[in-house]
């Protein structure tokens, strides 16, 4: 139950079956996609030129109302984009996707990621006197696009051109008057690929999307390539190649769906050899071995499954605790017994071993091992799916400040007295890197070991969204 | 996955302790309640015998918005309801807790539960000059409540004198100015227990309630008794005693929440032993046993324990997907497809068991058997974690006609044929009660034996629903 | 402008005409009636005994919103209900129409009115076990309506033999299962009347409504009188002679719209004869005579006729300032400022004759003659087009309480120095009976003179609201 | 009742007295401001440079709901907009004030008007890589203003330098982090003035928003004036002469306020005078005068000064009949007739002169004049308070296409048969010219006669709103 809010998921789709309804497969990608972002919701939709849309905030049943999407018609091309959900308030104008005017008639644009150089952007877009209307990333390429766009002949050759002035983490789509494209950067921080649903394309931040639908994956989008799919098919631009790549591991451990395989690795296979890899670290004597609903728990059946200790439910999760409740301003603690209850029946007596995907703060996870200690448990060992996390995020995690973050000023041990658990234990950086070796591409490990995968200067070190406020 | 529905959860506290904030306590108790009822919600509150009230349709958010409860203020006692959920409209004078003005000043109700009688009460009543604002059963209880006190000095005994003119399944929870009272029917069908939170006693449909809010568990009301909590303490009055019980067995087998426990029965022991059973009754040579989100995960690790096979998770449900999905009009299949998705990793290639809990029209069943093949199952085997389900409920659950219940008309074999499983299992009514055999009192198995606990006439057998609109 | 509130409107329409769309005839007939009440409305529709309804807060278009006024459907009766607006919290089951169930099927009621009896009635029913879920005087009605027709064969005797037993005003619309029927209590203290729209039967509160859905008024429903309309035409029955009758005269002071005909006077016929009047009562020496809007304006053309000074706007009224306005937490000279404007151009070094409706409290008078001096009037003379209003009303108009009202407890003389007029006449009880003259009954003028109408007991005389609440 | 729609009305304030609650100041003021635009409306608040705004759709109740008018805190200065109803659907980004970050930080803008080179503007913005997120005139001049703050170090410099390249119709509210700046085109098109509430300054579509704040008013902003408020006080600057001006006349026909004062006449006045001179052009034998509400009014009484026929009221108009009221879809004639009603007492019997301010598609003075004849009027004369409305406007009134003008291909004679009157009659465009002959600058009247100020070229005529969305 990770304290981290992931920024966004995209969603992009070109119809060549014409009795597609466009809307409502996006309306259900958006559904595959929640998990990704639950402050706001937009769907843009293109009929030959002609970009209608609709976005709002809140879940995707409150963001897009019927009635709204009954006017948005049908189209050729659409977007989707789910907002990440976070304490702070988020403008209106910062939804996605953002429509545009601009010389070529109307672009469409959305992304998941956090652009490291906003900052040198923005003042030099001001110098050329551009007008800002939201404080967000997706503004500054709908503008470097438009820029792009004046000397080049094609919109694939402008987005090319504009992307190589963006330094960060940024997973695309854009929808021009005849074409669906994706972008990511040349790290590759964020995930995105595409496969079809029938004849129709589809680019997506996860994979589960293309399940949902009944659809199937086809590929990855690569470090550094932007995809074009028109009515001639799919174009692949690689502009620029990177000499490392570094997908977010954090997708492994927490944002991702269990069901995705983000760059060639399972998700839930992933958490599952997490899991086993802990049972290897962290051999312990106990009666069952339960997880964190819900990402603990494939790490959970994992331990299980090496050390042959009972798997069992030890917590089950409030299933109607959204985001609305959080106005009832009851202390946080408070919030967590309503959310998480421990099975007496399952615990009580026991020797018990809970995994969890990470520790931010702290506080959730002493609150788990008091609800397991009060329901009975002999014992509480805490186990972390994920290396101690120290290190902030500026590449489109939400994260908290670095301050917060118990394991950047406390020892393992330290940590372990505050959340008074018998035993605490993490994996380790090597082992995180095991648990997807499979990957197609290298990892950021900053979060855990501060090597962050480019420059993150003084500057955005700042915390982003306040910067981007006073600016 | 039932296609099931059960009929509200109920609350009531009086506040000994004056600091605890009664609105508060009752809106999170709610959302520990929520699984019982989505349709709609209302919180009542008694300051000193003058009762403000709020409810409205949706989910808890929705229905009790924080303004609305700012200006319930705060009481002495309080009432909470959550509504059942249903294909039918429902009137908004139908939505609980009532709150009515009678010969003694202001009294509350609200229940969980049907009551047999209905049509001969409604028409007595008529007879005497009643009127009728919705078609529910509790304003019958009011009514005959308001009766009984025109002769009866307590509210103890007119509440007993009112309810033994009921006929069906009953748990309510009742407010006068100075008391709060707890009634479960003679036969126990539907559940009601009571419990303390620091000096305060709470009564509510089931003991998760108690857990959620940091309270103990005292003990379930008895089949036939009224309990009444006020300044002095807790009174209990067996009004009526009845040669059989009949606790709904639906409460182990799909209503009731893992964490609770019914009449001394633990729900997710009673599903973890449904799945050890399973295991006896059906041994299946399979590579994983995987369980149907949520009833059926329990049920699923019970078979793995018993059998050895190794438990996985095969099936992930979309968290997301709740009321207002449906609002899409989409056909059935296309809606499940957005809620269930199969974990390839853990499927391909496999044996697969899944278990859930009970089948209804069979449509559900037959759709998680075609997302396991495609997730690469070489087989699957369907068990389930109840007995084949024939015949229709009028004691509170809100099923489908009989001529829908595949397992009425259709042989086992059949509707493993229909669902194109590898094999299909159910339990067998005797299990069934093996599973529950502590509990302290009878079951109601009338879904699987046609034995109704009591007589389910003609008139009542008719949808109960369509009777009232008629009337 | 009225600091008073008139209690509510009433509709009812029986349909001879295929094609005629009750609901939206309903609808419309409510927008006509809006004057009378803006904190809620109600439609109830009658589709061959089976009634659906909806009701909520709010001004026409929020109360009645589009898509519920679809799901009511169509039907050969319906009752519309506009709801009086006050400072007052009104409870959402004090909404009308109030459908309910008895032992004749379905009734649906709603009424514009007050009963002064309402404690005797309360008590008595309670007593026969009555359950009330309101507050207000319809419930009651519908108490001894099912009484009645425990005994009755007739609906027409039932509703005759019930209303026989209110003390008060009251003049109500109903519906049975096949009958729509209006009620007028024995002294006509509030209007009601009926009509034709084509072949089709309507009872309003005032004639205007025919006017607006382009119908023809009938006539007047006789105080004491019960009318019935069925398939087979009209029907009179004079259920109760009484031999002093008491319209209220404030109906044609304020509460009616100017183009209604009240028992015979045509209130803006009324308005200007008062205007007259007073110009024979108080001739003054002035350069212009202008009105208060609403109420003041014909008043004022009538001073104009009859005594050749010039009239003139001399204020506007912001049309935008409704309800809604009022949450801003102004202070309410203010919010006066904002919804009134003196026009400098009429105004500037002119001699002034303002003409307003009456006097309550007195702030608004002191308002208006400072708007006016700022304006540059020379001289401001306030005169009002009814006497002294000295006693609250305890016949439906909602005022506020007798120490409050300024004419109570001061001289016309302290008046006048309060408001800062250089000065103030009234008419005088006599002069207002003279503008009514051709009424064809008596009026009440109570608020006047004191002389209730009918005994307005110790017990009645208390604030009728918190009365029934404190009950 | 003119069928004609203005284009919004703006408001500005820079606070002195720090008491003032500027939100809830710029709150009342768009109230005084509502008849200029009812489609949506917003407020910005500058504090220290750093800006909030809420706007939405709706009326202002609903538009700026009291929660986030909270949310937008206290400031310096604010801006306030309300924006003109349409049939059109207006996209949300057209909502004002346009809040926007360029190189000199924060900066708002708001307007009332039309630019007729809207069409190149927007085409070479595009060509120097501008982006468009509205279709709306706003946009472009924040563009030009961003582009010429690059070259001048002072707001102003850059406010003048931008608007010399616009052409058109704009009155528009500015503020930069320290300054609130106003802006009339060269030709004065639409009317802007200030004022002062206290020691605080105000900008202002029309005066009336002085005298509802308790304020005064100062001058009107000159044609070509930019007028700048900061901490040192109030600064002119003439950027641009025009040799001709060019108020609409409109403003005094319909669109302003009759209590304001625009360029020096008195709207009532103007309104008074039209009505005398109709007197002299169209002196007619009746027995009343009456005017079609809001706008014939106080012709009708100018007409009875002149002619000495009796005034009187003899239509009223629903008040409660507003926006939301539309959503029901009756067709157009019935809408009418709930929203007048004809006063037969004042009417019957009587040969009746009815004022309306203008005719434009003619559907309506045959409703009216067909309501007075079945209200029993045995003559109706139509007199016309403007000239015939031959032409479209392209300078920011919201007309019907030439085409729907009935006097465009009709002759007076014509379309007084079409709307069945016994006489018609108009101004003519040189009696119009002198009801507002005291008017500080010249006027437009092209709608009456087809010569527009500037150039309206084959661009521009085209519908302006179409042509931006084809774009």
């Amino acid at each position: 139950m990770s304290e981290l809010h992931d920024e966004c998921g995209v969603f992009g789709i070109f119809k060549n079956n014409d009795e597609l309804d466009i809307v409502e497969e996006t309306y259900l990608a958006l559904y595959a996609l929640q998990h990704r972002g639950q402050i706001g919701a937009g769907i843009a939709v293109n009929d030959n030129g002609h970009m209608k849309y609709y976005k709002d905030f809140g879940m995707i049943p409150e963001a897009l109302p019927e009635a709204e999407l009954a006017r948005l018609g049908n189209g050729k091309i659409a977007l989707g984009h789910v907002k990440y959900s976070s304490g702070e308030t988020v403008d209106r104008a910062n939804l996605a996707p953002l429509v545009m005017r601009y010389i070529k008639g109307q672009l469409a644009l959305c992304m998941n990621g956090a652009l490291t150089n906003y900052p040198e952007l923005h003042d030099e877009l001001k110098h050329g006197a551009a007008i800002f209307q939201s404080n967000g990333d997706t503004e500054i390429i709908a503008y470097l696009i438009a820029r792009a766009r004046i000397d080049h002949p094609s919109i694939e050759d402008a987005v090319c051109t504009a992307v190589k002035k963006l330094k960060g983490a940024y997973a695309a789509v854009l929808m021009s008057p005849s074409k669906l494209i994706g972008v990511r950067d040349p790290m590759g921080i964020r995930p995105l690929c595409y496969g079809k649903i029938g004849d129709n394309y589809v680019i997506a931040s996860e994979s589960c999307v293309f399940d949902s639908l009944g659809g199937e994956f086809i590929r990855d989008i690569k470090p550094g390539e932007v995809l074009v799919i028109d009515d001639e098919g799919v174009h692949s631009y690689l502009y620029q190649q990177s000499d490392k790549t570094a997908l977010c591991m954090f997708e492994y451990v927490y944002f991702s769906r269990p069901d995705s395989i983000v760059d060639g690795v399972s998700v839930i296979k992933a958490r599952q050899r997490a899991g086993r890899i802990l049972a290897q670290l962290h051999p312990i004597e106990a009666d069952i071995v339960c997880g964190v609903p819900d990402c603990g728990i494939e790490s959970a059946i994992g331990y299980s499954m090496e050390s042959g200790i009972r798997y069992a439910t030890g917590l089950i999760k409030n299933k109607y605790i959204g985001r609305a409740f959080n106005n009832r301003k009851k202390n946080e603690e408070y919030l967590m017994r309503i959310k998480l209850n421990a099975l007496k029946y399952n615990v009580e007596g026991k020797k018990v071993i809970v995994i969890d995907d990470s520790i931010l703060k702290g506080k959730t996870s002493k609150h788990i091992v008091e609800l397991l200690r009060q329901a009975g448990a002999k014992e509480v060992h805490m186990l972390i799916a994920s290396p101690p996390f120290k290190n902030s995020c500026y590449l489109a995690s939400d994260t908290t400040p670095q301050e917060n973050l118990i394991a950047s000023n406390h020892t393992e041990e330290q940590i372990c007295q505050y959340i008074k658990a018998d035993s605490l234990g993490f994996l380790t950086v090597e082992s995180m890197r095991e648990i997807a070796k499979e990957c197609n591409i290298d990892m950021c490990d900053a979060c855990f070991t501060g090597h962050y995968p480019l420059d993150v200067s003084d500057t955005s070190r700042e915390d982003k969204y306040s910067q981007k406020i006073k600016d």
